[in-house]
């Protein structure tokens, strides 16, 4: 257990669950770092669209960005309502599921999963992609990089979530503090110059209109913008993990977290407004982030450069974390109902839901793999899921709130998430529509499936649960058991087991199978076995030799055993095996795995009434 | 089981085993690939060493080629012999076992196991490397095509040596018909141009002289040469494989083989010194095996040629078969005394050694792998196992005679098989000096190496032998085991476990782990165990409640059941394990697999006197 131990610390007793707690300044790298390092790929998303407009676009961004900063500001104060109501952890299942019904609530938990999923993939490669794209020698090993990130990423999470909140804390205040920096001395420079700053390092030109504007036009870029309001969610999902108490503490997390957020978007909107900056082609040779650009216009491409441009790509690639966050405890609210296997709801050694930060570790690490490490094309998937969710959440609420209603703070709360829910809503359609044929088919198509394997792992369950049912000990008449013990030749093993077989029941019978000819047993069982047992006054085991054509040893074993169960309708049967237990691997190889497979064979064909009873039998070291 | 019997054929009885022999013109094929393919690269390799005396080189290969002659006439009469003194087949293993004892015998046996896995890699890898020169753009699928021809050669062998030894027949003797008439058009034309034949196509201007001849090139040219005598050992390790009587079948067919292999050497030979031929330098461009030049010389580059050089390529590949059919074989003669595992010495369902050919097309595959299909550095390690072997094979038939010393005809076959020991051995010796730095000293390091693992292996047996001898049933006074039954709720899995628990013996105690505070299994255990146990007039079960302050349920399980172990000595322990038995695959997922990891950890852990009983619940399909 050393490595074990160094790797993911010592395990944690479930009295130590408080000790865990977070904090909110904690609470903000483990929640917040997927929609903070949205600032750094949202305001993008959006002028990229807007590139065919040219110069005119840019003109445009500042109205979008205001667009987008309400709509978050109304998803903000829905968000800091379901916390109230959900201390216990509001994830939008919980509050779509008690308050819309079970299929409301698995699709918002089927979306968020998506999103979460999709979330680590493309925030680990889009770090890995600045990085790369800044020291083209580590091109080759792009995907290598984005699989050591996302391993390092599991076992920070695995070490459990103050580990997490506590690891991530300097690269989230890093990058908000240069960011901040820039902006803040950008904004000096546009006020001091009564608006026309000069650029310490020119963007590259706008380029030529080549499009006229439109409502589709903006609409998508509305749309694209949007990918900034990813991850708002986070907070009201993992409320259980702050300190008590908890409301206070998740509110102040959240508050903080939007307010960062707006404040990061609205500076940059302000400075490609007035530096006059716009996106440039991803897919073209020049290619640079707006940020990039922003930095390099305000502040010239030295030291400082440099060191902002390495935080927003350490927080693109720690943007997962959100997501190791989160993904853990929403696949643990929906298998605490049946929906998903068990084991996702089982806290493990460190007190996080081992099974679900691996169960995400593998699916991110399958489409890394599968893309290669480069996942832009996996983007215009993502903000589907998670004004999805948004929308559920804040329709649950408003159902919430009218069941509740009773004066008019109730009243008042219910506009409020019926405001978000219709805001939120109406992106879900503009999002799926503009980028229906860029891929958010997939997620349109990947939600039903989800749904229906959720529904059928739940039916599987009831259905065990009915099988399982019983009632007391019932205590019908019973038998000892038919003893058999399949025996390849007499030693200190067979033996063994034919003593422990004795104990269990009178009618024991030693199993051996004639293979090409070789029936020496059968003269050495009357010596050191019948004529001993007899003499000693205890029932006498029977020997039963069986032919064997084809010089399988297991199959006439297997049926003999099916046919004594068979004959004998009220007797339960046990089959005593004997094992040999290796005490190296390498031994495995010397001796013949018979008894592994003999038991595998017996409990797959066998029927209810044949059970093995392994007897062990150690090699000395 | 549909897909396994097309591919592998029916499973064969026991019985059968006398349909499955071969006749001698099976035997050709099966055990005579080896040694007629070397005609191929015997004289080429030969050629090649005397490449530095240019023109000079050519007059040295009909007197190389007659001492290679020589040679291989002894080593045959002395297999001739060996085949009739050893007629439950005479490899060189059993040979070296009975007549220098077990260490000879298993140097013998390391000797030819080497042989045989380097002749499988190295003559797939020749005849593909054919292939892919003939038709460059095979060329980056080399390793591809080299292991579908592995695994033609595994399947054909799994389906039985008489499959083998009929699908291999055609090419066998394609191979040796193409090159027998052109040797007989060659020799017709020297005998009729007076010792001056005219070259259809001219073959390229042997190169000038660069060095002048020795006593050392000379040798290491002869010791090149010798790998055409590679594989004549084969017939004598199968003897067994033909029909009644096995010694004429089995003599007969060698004695073809190795006719065959005399007149095609001999040919070959003929026509380099006549038609003014050489070898060129594999490594350079413009190369040409010998075998094209001198049939391009004979017969032009038509529809025959292009045959011709088909029919080599595809000898090269199948010369392969040899090892399989012999490999198997050999490991089965090892494992039957112990060196080897037991595996190697069972037959399987088609009466031929299946582990030894699975063994095989491992490491063979593994041995391409590791050389991506181009196993030329390879080649000087080939001879050293095969003639180590002949050597120890002739000296064991030496002491044979001895010891039987009677009159004349013995002293005669003495001396046959002493001489045949004296030049292999001196072959071995300038095999060993010739090639040491070319890479036999990889076949040196690796002879004690093998011997020492099997040495190891035998002691490995040997004392589990000895751990496991019993006298009789030895009737101590026994009581019924402790029961202990591990329950992690109340239902019908664990009823029918206590159930059968109760059937064992009177002393039943159900442990339950309490996790994070659950208990409710306390109140429930009286009204459906306790209570109907007492009305029943049974021995009512105990129940025990362990914690588990890390949340792990096994643990504590386990660490009970060593300590009622350690706390009753003279008793025999019984787990009994409620086993889920899933009938799909996909069902692992949605339940824990705690019984398969609970068993494998109380036999792990475990002492001698704990059993483990697996009682099955049967999920509805």
């Amino acid at each position: 257990m050393g490595l074990v131990n160094v790797l993911f610390g010592r395990p944690l007793a479930s009295i130590e669950d408080l000790g865990e707690r977070i904090t909110p300044a904690q609470g903000i790298p483990t929640f917040g770092l997927d929609a903070l390092s949205s600032a750094a790929y949202g305001p993008e998303a959006a002028l990229t669209v807007l590139l065919p407009l040219g110069l005119a676009g840019v003109r445009y961004i500042a109205p979008l960005t205001a667009a987008i900063i309400v709509l978050l500001t109304i998803v903000y104060f829905s968000y800091r309502q379901t916390i109230a109501a959900y201390p216990t952890g509001g994830g939008s299942y919980t509050v779509a599921k008690e308050n819309l019904g079970h299929r409301a609530g698995l699709l918002a938990a089927a979306a968020l999963m998506i999103d979460y999923l999709l979330n680590v993939a493309v925030g680990i490669s889009a770090g890995i992609g600045a990085l790369v794209s800044a020291v083209p020698s580590l091109q080759k090993h792009t995907l290598a990089l984005c699989l050591v990130v996302l391993a390092i990423l599991t076992i920070v999470n695995l070490r459990g979530v103050r580990e997490a909140g506590s690891a991530f804390l300097a690269p989230t205040y890093l990058f908000v503090g240069t960011l901040g920096m820039v902006i803040v001395i950008g904004l000096y420079q546009v006020i001091a110059t009564g608006g026309h700053p000069r650029a310490a390092v020119e963007p590259p030109h706008l380029p030529a209109a080549t499009g006229a504007v439109g409502l589709w036009l903006l609409l998508r870029a509305f749309a694209s913008g949007c990918t900034a309001l990813t991850g708002v969610e986070a907070v009201s999902n993992g409320v259980q993990a702050f300190r008590e108490p908890v409301v206070p503490a998740a509110r102040k997390t959240l508050t903080t977290i939007v307010a960062i957020l707006i404040g990061l978007l609205a500076g940059i909107a302000a400075l490609v407004h007035y530096y006059g900056i716009t996106a440039t082609d991803p897919g073209q040779p020049g290619y640079q982030s707006v940020l990039a650009m922003v930095t390099a216009a305000v502040a010239g491409k030295g030291i400082f450069y440099d060191f902002t441009m390495f935080s927003v790509l350490l927080v693109l690639c720690l943007s997962a974390n959100t997501s190791f966050a989160d993904f853990p405890r929403l696949c643990r609210a929906v298998a605490l109902d049946d929906y998903l296997p068990h084991g996702l709801a089982v806290r493990g050694r460190r007190l996080v839901y081992t099974e679900g930060i691996l169960g995400l570790a593998i699916f991110a690490a399958a489409l890394l793999i599968m893309f290669g490490g480069v996942t832009d094309r996996l983007i215009p998937l993502f903000a589907v899921g998670a004004f999805l969710a948004f929308t559920l959440s804040q329709a649950g609420m408003v159902a919430h709130w009218r069941r509740a209603a009773n004066g008019a703070e109730a009243i008042h709360s219910m506009l409020i998430n019926g405001l978000g829910a219709v805001a939120t809503g109406i992106t879900v359609v503009v999002v799926v529509a503009a980028k229906f044929m860029e891929g958010a088919w997939v997620v349109v198509l990947l939600l039903p499936a989800a749904l229906m394997l959720m529904v059928w792992v739940r039916r599987h369950y009831q259905q065990v649960t009915q099988e399982l049912q019983a009632k007391d000990i019932g205590m019908a008449p019973r038998h000892p058991p038919i003893v058999i013990v399949p025996m390849e030749r007499w030693n200190a093993a067979t033996q063994k087991a034919l003593r422990f077989a004795m104990t269990l029941s009178p009618d024991v019978q030693a199993v051996h199978v004639t293979c090409e000819g070789d029936d020496s047993i059968l003269g050495e069982w009357r010596s050191v076995v019948e004529e001993p047992a007899r003499e000693a006054g205890v029932s006498v085991p029977k020997l039963v030799s069986l032919g064997s054509p084809y010089r399988l040893v297991l199959k006439p074993v297997v049926e003999h055993v099916l046919k004594v169960e068979k004959e004998n309708r009220h007797r339960m049967v046990a089959v005593v095996v004997p094992t040999m237990v290796e005490r190296h691997w390498y031994h495995y190889l010397l001796h013949n795995q018979r008894a592994a497979v003999l038991t595998a064979l017996l409990l797959l064909r066998g029927e209810r009434r044949i059970n093995i009873v392994n007897v062990p039998w150690y090699l000395r070291a």
